[in-house]
């Protein structure tokens, strides 16, 4: 098994990401590709004692930064990580690709130059979010500007296969978010969703969710359209963020408060360790050819590390092909069940609907 | 100054409704028309001294409950309070109604039975959001679960408006929530909206805002669609609460953490304050003849009287008026600034635009 990773991806790249490589390749036995510059590469790898691991070094002498503009740096820089990365499972010589750099270009390489699984209109992102039972995965988070009802309900199958496969969840409940419980709530695009997922067979559609219920658990796959579910994680992200800062700040007014921070520290930091998304290991882009895994900029070796454990189970469960036969057995199934009504189920894919009221 | 209340309306009525009430004609010195069964608030008025006070009862026999579907109960029910109130505004009787009820049916009969303003194609909901900065305010948040770019051109002069008379914010900058800063980031939608946020005339637009930007203070006014708009104040109250859930959880475990924690608890009161929404008065529906203040569901004796505080202001700053002035004034100098070419402004008025992609 042999995992591409994008070494000068990210806000701390080259160091956390080799770190994280030289873990992975430790914990997990998997062969770590790292695709950078080689003498950057070698000088990292030097501060490790790296005998019977296997981190062969692919060289790449081109860097897509941050703030590049997606589709430009891929078009302008072959010679970059993120497309030499890509290239690789396309041609088989890795079987997933890591990066922690710009997710644009990661999507967009990732659909150029990895491919869609056949019968996926639109890969989609999906990530795991924290509720207070566990985890839950979310799709789409970003792939996707504008989205339609059947993306949508392709989202729904990519997202059942992927909890229960990834993360073992039996008969996992998908649900799509809304602005209310009740059938019937949502806009034009949300409402013809529900139709399709409803009708998606073997899918254990559970109607819609507020994303105020996200966090009690009450669903194991949200289905989102890609600006929606951005919305939702970056909100989520800064909420936690905003509360974190405010808590440091009044937590350090005043003697007595110092110190019952002091004492308490021990349960802040589980408060810390339960926000922690690093051993979550990312997101990832679902329904092409090969996985890729998209982890957060910020990430350090220890997300590497788990997004790389993510991306070595997205092998062994051979989620590409399972995505394949989700989407194929659900549209012959359909066929079948319905009959020649099946085309009654994708109204909206005949004329364009609106975003209009 | 007539202010109606629904005192039925909510988690904790009539109790805490008419608390609200009674402090709010003390503090405030403004009538409150207290809608409701008259024995009911009679009953509850009796435990306060509320000499000198201007309290009169408003007989309303029905209730809405927060389940119900909003257009049937509105229309099912002529006698509730929300009804009731709502007529009152528009009969001139009261100024603004306030009501912790139903969301949806406060809507359905402020555009029912209040009216909306003339040019306002859509009201709009907006609520204060705590930054790390101070409040800025969203807009709209759920009146609308379709919106179309040149609703979200309305709802940015009628929140800088707001953002200016209610909040105090000279200039205030506006933006509009997008999946990512730059220029032309986002669907369809928010990328035609921006257009016409651009070229609307004594509007200070200043671009897109990522939701986690939200949080730093970035804008005064930031502007989305109902759907949208709903999904982000709902993620953002549900990671606060479970948040909040975790840290109560990991605190109490353990003697050392538990006493950290009672020494902190002053500072842990000081972030409850601040995470705290009763003093921001609730969500306003703008764009009506007349404001209606809708708090949460939850809402307790403080809340109810800082919405009381904000319809206060509402009237004082003539808010119905400088959004009729605003709509028709910011049209009419598109007009004059444009001249012919102005229907270029709003290209999506004449062809309805998709949300396919």
């Amino acid at each position: 098994m042999n995992i591409a990773l994008d070494v000068m991806g990210g806000d701390n790249a080259p160091q956390e990401i080799v770190a994280g490589a030289v873990d992975a390749a430790r914990i997990y036995g998997v062969t770590v590709s790292l695709v950078g510059p080689p003498d950057v590469i070698a000088a990292e790898l030097a501060q490790y004692s790296t005998a019977g691991l296997r981190l062969p070094i692919i060289p790449a002498k081109q860097i897509i930064e941050m703030g590049e503009k997606p589709v430009q740096a891929v078009r302008n820089k072959p010679e970059s990580g993120i497309v030499i990365g890509s290239k690789m499972v396309r041609r088989g010589e890795a079987q997933a690709f890591v990066t922690a750099g710009n997710t644009g270009a990661a999507l967009t390489t990732g659909i150029l130059h990895v491919g869609r699984v056949s019968g996926i209109v639109r890969p989609a992102l999906i990530t795991p979010f924290p509720t207070q039972k566990g985890l839950c995965v979310i799709l789409d988070v970003g792939a996707n500007a504008n989205t339609r009802p059947e993306n949508m309900q392709q989202f729904g199958i990519m997202g059942s296969i992927y909890a229960q496969h990834i993360l073992g969840v039996d008969n996992p409940r998908v649900r799509v978010l809304s602005n209310g419980e009740e059938t019937g709530k949502g806009s034009r695009l949300i409402i013809d969703a529900y139709q399709l997922l409803a009708q998606t067979p073997g899918l254990n559609f559970q109607g819609n969710v507020e994303s105020i219920e996200v966090m009690t658990g009450i669903a194991d796959v949200v289905v989102t359209d890609g600006f929606t579910g951005n919305v939702f994680i970056k909100t989520a992200e800064g909420v936690a963020q905003m509360l974190q800062a405010i808590m440091r700040e009044e937590l350090k007014r005043g003697p007595v408060t110092t110190m019952g921070a002091f004492l308490a520290q021990s349960g802040l930091r589980r408060v810390r360790g339960r926000l922690d998304d690093s051993q979550y290991g990312g997101a990832v882009l679902l329904g092409l050819r090969g996985p890729i895994i998209v982890t957060h900029g910020r990430s350090k070796a220890n997300a590497i590390r788990h997004a790389i454990r993510i991306a070595k189970q997205a092998i062994e469960q051979d989620l590409t092909q399972r995505v394949q036969e989700g989407v194929s057995g659900s549209m012959a199934l359909s066929i079948a069940e319905f009959g020649k009504d099946a085309q009654l189920m994708t109204p909206v894919q005949k004329e364009p609907a609106l975003y209009s009221v």
